[in-house]
């Protein structure tokens, strides 16, 4: 995916003059001061534990709107529907779209329906697309990131990290992909795997009152593996997490162990990784500890070097490089 | 389609404190200054006389921004795919993208790619939404049109229309809709069809320095009869349009005879309707009339009375009532 955007979407549309733009393949644009982000979600089943296509689609866009360091502040969702969609399964979609909307404190203000013949569309798909403005706390949070190293950018961006930050990310690990294949699939792991799909602009807010926040990522496809390889490729550095830091639940460790997938490469969809210099790492664990999506959050590691690897110190003493994932191991997650 | 916004869209996501919001039902949101647009294409067949879906989902997202008034800043961009989708096919849909971009001055600066397994999407769908920013003469124009009567907003809104209010539009009607549905019915009408889909944001700047423009709608989805029926409704005006006065092209009008479709309830994806205050009218249309785009353009007809009824005059001599569109006359024409 990440090739075809490399290939195909940049060389097109590259060349604006966008604060963040296209090319920085980052988590949403900026332009004029606007944060701007456009999703599309084609989740297969629309309904799963934790969560269904309308809730995954709404937190999914505003994450990735707060982790550059906006306040989301409208939202447009476009439906493309399959003819004869039951309108009990759509009202179902809807009203979990609107209460993560409540949640979040932002309205979707427009939007756009396509009804597409029977067989021309699986179910259902939804485009949430949405805008935010700068919070303002987030020249407090760089003025103290500037005692400490420069920054590429005063937006939370990829470019950003400089060895020595500290990595933590906010809770478990692979929630999200696991619980939708063992759904789909019909799997029994004598366990309730379950989506952590939820919105997560209050847990920027909160962390981002700690300042030293350098970047914030949330981990969705290709996981941790790609948030890492993303950050080490972008700033030019290397990071090294250490294995029996990354919370990751029993069930799910199990789970990804039969299925022989990487928990490290699983979809999260209501997690953050964050990036802070060193001095205010342990004050931005306690931020995000102290609220309801971060209460298992850790430090897993920092970034090390210019080398540009991720590495990984394994529970057995060793070291690995984490590579970027080369497919998805869980198609039609997100 | 109108009905399924009405009963679902408006009551799950009404209520937000934007300046046109979501009820408003208008072509596009404005909040904070900041107008918001996002549209899906679904359109089948992908490529046709004129245009192709690329071309169509810029030019369609990049009207609704315009004729609310505001100048196009940026777009995002959600490509659904199905799996097998001819990588050709893509590059072709890419580079009309981008030429629409460029003929519009503006970029898409973020986006989503989202493939779907064979056989659970029709080839491809198309999001596209985008922001747009006041037009610092709307502020002129609206002082204009305040010297003869009062507006419900300083935006270009479908509730701004006033008895006596001159209506024109840029160029034929139905041509999209009827170039559309030949082309993958297969029929034969020995002419050339073709769709009239092109970005229209030169030509509302254009008309927007005559001064007195009260509203602009692009008539796509249900035609001119949509459009009329919207503005009579919300602005609770009778309006009165002339049938020899409406531009159709003599081939247009042919297939529609043959296929028993009104030309009036056929979508367009390249013209404007346009209100203006009387003193200006005539000013406009030469505006619109130096223009490709609007070299067509015709005034035909009037805002009349409180009646709040879309009245034709035929070219017999009678006068008919135009009904708003029941339903879709041609199906996934965008």
């Amino acid at each position: 995916m990440q090739e075809l955007i490399k290939k195909y979407i940049v060389p097109y549309f590259g060349g604006s003059n966008a604060e963040v733009p296209l090319e920085a393949l980052d988590d949403a644009a900026v332009i004029d001061g606007i944060v701007l982000k456009s999703d599309v979600y084609a989740v297969k089943p629309i309904f799963f534990p934790g969560g269904d296509i309308g809730r995954l689609a709404v937190a999914g866009t505003v994450n990735d709107i707060a982790v550059m360091g906006a306040r989301p502040l409208a939202l447009a969702c476009g439906l493309v529907l399959e003819e004869g969609f039951l309108i009990a399964d759509l009202e179902r979609i809807l009203a979990s779209m609107r209460e993560c909307c409540r949640r979040v404190g932002v309205h979707i203000i427009t939007g756009d329906i396509k009804v597409m013949e029977k067989g021309a569309i699986d179910e259902i798909v939804i485009s949430v697309s949405g805008i935010g403005k700068r919070y303002e706390l987030l020249d407090t949070n760089f003025s103290v990131v500037e005692r400490i190293h420069p920054v590429t950018s005063r937006w939370l961006v990829d470019t950003n990290i400089y060895p020595g930050d500290i990595i933590l990310v906010s809770g478990s690990i692979g929630d999200h992909g696991i619980s939708l294949i063992s759904h789909r699939e019909g799997y029994d792991f004598k366990s309730s795997l379950t989506s952590d799909t939820q919105p997560l602009n209050g847990l920027v807010e909160k962390v981002l009152q700690v300042g030293g926040i350098v970047k914030i990522k949330d981990p969705t496809r290709g996981g941790l593996a790609n948030t890492l390889n993303e950050w080490s490729e972008k700033s030019q550095v290397g990071i090294t997490v250490s294995e029996e830091s990354i919370p990751i639940h029993e069930n799910v460790r199990a789970a990804c162990e039969m299925l022989g997938i990487d928990p490290l490469e699983v979809g999260n969809e209501g997690k953050l990784v964050v990036a802070v210099t060193p001095p205010q790492a342990e004050e931005a664990l306690q931020a995000l500890r102290s609220t309801e999506e971060g209460r298992e959050a850790a430090i897993i590691g920092e970034a090390t070097d210019r080398s540009g690897y991720v590495v990984m110190e394994t529970t057995v003493g060793g070291k690995r490089i984490i590579p970027p994932p080369a497919g998805d191991p869980i198609p039609r997650i997100c």
